[in-house]
């Protein structure tokens, strides 16, 4: 099934077999996060925007049951091995190919009870170009935030959730695109190490949410203050996320 | 010296006297932290907007030699406490009375190395109204966030800080208030205990900063998960800025 240019990665503690480029964007722990940190409900219609290869969709299907999953993902490669990636893990899941700028129209019909996205993390004028065409998208991207933030909030129920994660250093800026539609807003950072900056933000907002920001504190993901290369040091709540699909804690 | 209306409360550990209203707005922890969060070095020049009695300026004028201290303040009774607080402890503190909406001429005209501030924590919409207005103005304010921030923005020098401190809940609005004239956003959450959401946010921007954001771990205040009231559980951290008037450190 795989080609030289594919690997076979398990995610879950191998509940799940992802298929994906072996150059270019390739999912790591960030899509694991996010799906984790999103509070789907078995039956709940939940959309991926810029879904990849469908990692988030996939471990949130594999932990809540009888979701209804889509994705939308604007590179045909990605989405070709999305849907095959589907059909290898047993979970069902419509992939939409198009451009969130000009989304397909069947897409601009629905609406959904969880978006999640993690869009792309570097501004466009800031980073150097990738030899790998796939991967200057999904790490630069050519739509903006704003245009990103503002789909998947048009695409929200009254009370869905958005939730997203993104580099730590854009926090300002994914808040600015939150507009007043959108409120009860939670964040997450997740730090490396206990005491160190947060490398990211889990973000999310309810559409109609009245509720007052919460500034949670921060995810851990590894023991200790250094790194130990003789052992994997995940804190015990980083490994039951990533190892046993758990979801990840709001409350604080 | 006080009335019955006053009281004279030491901050840092006794180096401070300072009288303030018995009633209406007082204060406490956050312009010790305000002032330990800002990087002034000896002759700079300081405005803190909002100044009230002169807590921050008088915590951060014990701190570090030689500065230039200013504060804008709306309220007289305040403003008066200010100036009188700056003669009990020896400390120059030049108290300009007025509104930052429509502020002084000759503050107008003056520039500064560092703006510190403490705006109003609740918006006005959601507080309800105090019996004491002297605190109703402190807390809720009758000035957006905006006008705050923009204010303080226009008398920085280039490359010269803002440090703000506000309820974490207020982030968003915090963030959405500074533009593109400031960067270098450094957010530091300040948390009862470990583990616990933040309940109020260090934020300092640098105008003409091009830095990445960066959100801090937090600073913790207190040790152990719940309230021992034997005893002073303050952590060595704060302990070192509340008593000692120790900066707090932002590198993580």
């Amino acid at each position: 099934m795989t080609t030289s240019e594919e690997t076979r990665d398990g995610f879950l503690g191998g509940r799940l077999t992802i298929s994906q480029p072996r150059f270019g964007y390739r999912a790591g722990v960030d899509p694991v996060l996010l799906a984790a940190a999103t509070p789907a409900k078995p039956n709940q219609r939940v959309l991926d925007i810029g879904c990849g290869v469908g990692t988030a969709a996939f471990c949130l299907g594999a932990r809540v049951s009888g979701l209804q999953l889509s994705g939308l993902e604007v590179q045909p490669a990605y989405a070709a091995l999305a849907r095959r990636n589907a059909g290898t893990n047993g979970i069902a899941f419509e992939v939409f190919e198009g451009d969130l700028a000009n989304p397909p129209a069947a897409l601009n019909e629905m609406s959904f009870d969880h978006v999640i996205t993690n869009p792309p993390y570097y501004r466009r004028e800031r980073s150097t170009a990738s030899p790998h065409e796939g991967r200057d998208i999904a790490l630069a991207g050519s739509t903006s935030l704003e245009t990103w933030i503002d789909f998947a909030t048009r695409r929200l129920l009254p009370k869905g959730y958005l939730t997203l994660i993104q580099r730590a250093d854009r926090l300002a800026d994914v808040l600015r695109a939150m507009d007043l539609r959108v409120g009860s807003i939670r964040i997450r950072p997740i730090s490396a190490r206990i005491g160190r900056a947060a490398e990211l933000v889990i973000v999310q907002a309810r559409k109609g949410g009245r509720a007052d920001l919460v500034l949670e504190a921060p995810f851990i993901m590894h023991d200790g203050t250094h790194h130990d290369s003789d052992r994997d040091d995940y804190t015990i709540e980083a490994r039951s996320i990533l190892r046993n699909g758990a979801p990840l804690e709001w409350s604080s």
